[in-house]
Parts: C-alpha cells; structure tokens; sequence
C-alpha cells in the first residue's frame, strides 16, 4: 500500500495499523454484489456493478478501514468484469480505504507468483490489481502460500491464509482430526506463524494474517494462541450467526488484529431496517464500527 | 460440451469417452504461457499469448483429447487476459478440444455458483467462459463442490476435485494422517464419489472427478479404488519426476477414465529434442499418447 510522502518506509503490520487508529476502524466492507439487489437503477451488467459499488463505498466507506472484494462476482462478467474490478479497487483507494482481493486463490509455483502479480502488481510493465491483501487457500501446501507471501513483501502487501473458514462445511477438512495430534487447520495455523515471523515492526502484526471464522469463539481462542502476531479477517457476524462479542481473543495483540468483515447485514440493512439503503446500510456499519472498536477497547484496556 | 446435431443427449461420462476413443488419446495439453518462452514474435503481451497458444494448439492439438488453460496465467493481464482465454477456449474448441479450465476455485455458496457460471456458463444472459470440466479447491467441504457440480449438471460439463495434488508440499495437509485412521486425501476422494454418484451413464464414468498427481503410485492405485467411477486427471508426468507407466490404475474402469496432462514437456520439447518448437512439440505429444494410448490398451486387455 502506498505510504504517504515523507514517511519512513512501514512494514505492513505497521501501516495497517496507523490506519485503524486514523479511522477507529476494523471493518471491513464486503462487496460481494448480488446482481438481484444492485443500489444501482442501470440496466443490469458491469456498469451497475461499478455504479452499485461507488454507491455502496460512498455510503459506508467512513466507517470501514478497507473493502474485500469477491472476485467471483465480478468474473461472471468475463473480460468487462475484470475492468470493472480495477475501476471499484480505484474507487475504494481514493475514498482511503485498503483492498482485500478475496479470491481465494490456492496454486504453486510459477502459478502462483502469476496469481499474486495479477492481484497485488508487481509484475513487469504490468499493473495488476493493485490489492493490498488476498486471500489464499493453503490445500496444496506451503508451496501455494510462499510465492504469495514474497510477492506481497515487494510491494508492502499481506497475505491472508485460509484457516478456519465460517461455513459449516468447514469442519470436514479442516476440523479433521490428526492422528499425531490437534486438527488440519491448527496445521494451517502452525503454517501462518511460520511463513509471517520475523515480518513484524513496532505494531507486532505479521504481514501473515489468516481468515477465521467468528462462528467458532473456542477455535478462535486458539487460533490466537498459535498466532500470536497474525492479522485475524473474522467472517461469518450476522447473517452466518456469528456474534461480535465472541471475536475478543482476535484483538488481543492490538487494535489491527482483528479485521470484522460484513456484506450483506450492510448492503441489504434496509430491509430490516427500512430508509434508504444509503441511510439503513450507514447505521449498519457504524453500529458494528462501534462495537468492534468498544470490543478491542475493553480487550486492550485502553479508550 | 455441444452434442453434435441429431445425437440423443449424452451424460459427461459417454461424450469424455466417445471423445477419448474417437482421437485414441487421453492426453490433455496444458497452456500454461512462460510470458519469456512464447512460440510467438509479437510483443509481450495478451496478443502474444493468444498467438502462442493457437500455434500450440494447431501444432499438438491433433494428438489430445482436450486443453488445460492455467488461468492465473491469462489473469496476469487484467481484463484483456480474460479476453485473450475467450479466445483461446475458442480455438481449442474449433479445434475439436475440450477444454479444462484449471483455475483451482474454491468457495462457497453463491460465491462458488458465480465461479461455476462463470467458467462454464449458464448465468442468464452472460456467455461465461464455454469450459467443459473445471478444477475445484475442496478445503472448505462439500459447499465448495457443490455448486460447480449442479452448474455442471446445466450444461453436461465435469467436475475435476483436488484430491492429491503432485506437488511435494502437498504432503503437509492432503496426506496428514487422521485419527480416525486414512488420510485427508482418502476423506476428499469419499467426497467425489458420494457427489458423483448416479451420474454416470454407459460408460460408467462419474461427472465428478479428480486430481490425483501422477508423482505417488500407490496413492494412485488407493484413489482408484475409492473412487471407482472418477475421471482421474494426472498432472505431474515429465517434469515432476511422474512415470507413465505408474498410472495404469487411472485406466482400470476405461480408456477414459485417466487423463494424462503435460504443459512444459510439450511445448518446451525443443530444448532437448532440437528441431522446431513445432516438431518437437507434436513428436513429444506424439510420443506421450501413443504410450498413455498402449498402456490403456494393456490394462484393459484390448488393442
């Protein structure tokens, strides 16, 4: 991510943390946009996508600290769909906000370096995606997560591993448990703790993060006990049953910690809530802004 | 994949083996463009990459059944990649190819259905990608195989599950032993042969099928097995040590039934071999169907 002139150079933990406490802010927006209920009156296709995106960051971007883009979305559209993923990432940078490519991508090698230029850039003469974090899958192993991770270290970006995933699914692969000991995802934990030590300045946070879960408040505990210095994305509050209040052990290492993420408890709020979907999706994220921060507040003993 | 005019509608399983039979070929030619070693003398660029890839195809393809576009490698180039693959799976497909795309997705949902349609179409009004079999990342469970496998259904297309890649990292979490005795990759081959079942027709080859490295022998012959009606698709000969000969167990149930993939020991075969890239290539083709071809031949007793 671009670091501000005149800055001394950030590492990544230290820059998103500087900019969670500018905006006394983990949330995360997930624009995961359903093309039956766009904020958007053009006719369907990728230029409602944009618009209903512009709309959506306009609308809520203040109380976020970045934005997570579901890639899917947006490839449905084929070729025009990529386009109108630059032009949402470039509308989220300008409204100051970081962006989580949630692609999930999950490949070796030479494979996976591709993945990671397309998505964080870096490649020769060409720009990439310009994301500031991605999601990856580690099934294939450490192989699929490494060329991630050095090619976030060229551009100051991070890597969010898949650990405890939210679905209830999950628990197939991932709470299995091992013969020697412990389940596959404490494996994939032991994984993100390795690959992101020694990446930490003065915030303590690895630019090795991992998605878990916040349907799961016990594997969440442990979770942060075998990563002690990792940035923790918590999906599955609201609409997967998660709750806020069981997500404390995330914040534990600091405010940046603990990234809450959210899409449609946001974007669709109005239908609970009534108002226009700016207003209703606003009060949304300010109230779960709110509680995330007084959460990390109370964790952290500060104010 | 089309059915040609006048013929009843078949299952997945029959066109993969009218198909396989037809071209006596399992071999499934991977595109995985070395921007620095493309047969093409336009600049780098998304140009270059369809130039390439329909000199590859032109030269190799009468030797294959089908074509592996790696995507990551088209995604590189942002949205005119996407258009650059559009084109590729075109002339794959007018030359008579299926086509596999590798893309590895793998997520949950809606999330997954917009990943499924987008590879192999069926969304209303947009075209998607036209692909004939898909790979597929099961590290979040069932719902991440799911979706691809009824999208699937839509359009007579197949599903190819992750189950033991050919990487050596794979070992960390695909050969984990559990508890409960087997290892994850024994629970995920379970999964492609509940999801699968009832799928085939009279070839008795499943829509649902599988990676399994062509590296590990007796894995192989364990996958088998546990998925006795799976196409098996078997990446790792060549380059990654794998031997031809180990995958005899993939041709038990039919010629079909195994799929053999080569990229590199294609389409880089003139650095040993001499000659043009396009000789060489077409005699490395050659050479790896007739011996997939003969070693089918042998183990299911026919000529």
């Amino acid at each position: 991510m671009a670091a501000e002139e005149h800055d001394p150079p950030r590492t990544f933990g230290d820059e998103l943390n500087r900019r969670v406490g500018r905006r006394r802010s983990q949330l995360v927006l997930g624009l995961d946009p359903d093309p039956a209920r766009l904020w958007s009156s053009l006719e369907p296709g990728e230029a409602a996508l944009i618009d209903h995106c512009e709309r959506v960051i306009a609308a809520v971007g203040p109380a976020c600290v970045a934005v997570k883009p579901q890639l899917a979305r947006f490839e449905l559209y084929g070729a025009p769909g990529r386009a109108a993923l630059g032009r949402v990432v470039q509308a989220a940078h300008e409204a100051g906000l970081l962006v989580i490519a949630d692609g999930k991508r999950g490949d070796i090698d030479v494979t996976a370096r591709a993945y990671a230029q397309s998505l964080y850039g870096g490649a020769d003469g060409l720009a990439g995606l310009g994301a500031d974090l991605a999601t990856v899958n580690p099934l294939m192993g450490p192989e699929a997560v490494e060329p991630f991770v050095a090619q976030a270290r060229k551009v100051a970006a991070g890597v969010l591993v898949l650990v405890r995933t939210s679905n209830p699914g999950a628990a197939m692969v991932q709470d299995a448990e091992l013969a020697g000991g412990g389940a596959v995802w404490e494996t994939l934990a032991g994984l993100v703790d390795r690959l992101g030590s020694g990446s930490a300045g003065e915030s303590g946070l690895d630019d090795v993060g991992a998605v878990v879960g916040a349907t799961a408040p016990a594997q969440l505990e442990r979770a942060r006990e075998l990563m002690p210095r990792a940035v923790i994305l918590l999906p599955g509050i609201g609409a997967q049953g998660g709750r806020i209040e069981d997500v404390a052990p995330a914040f534990r290492p600091g405010r940046a910690a603990g990234l809450v993420t959210a899409s449609r408890s946001i974007v669709d709020a109005h239908a609970e809530r009534g108002g226009t979907p700016e207003e209703a999706a606003r009060g949304a994220a300010e109230t779960l802004r709110e509680t995330a921060w007084e959460l990390s507040s109370a964790v952290l003993g500060e104010s």
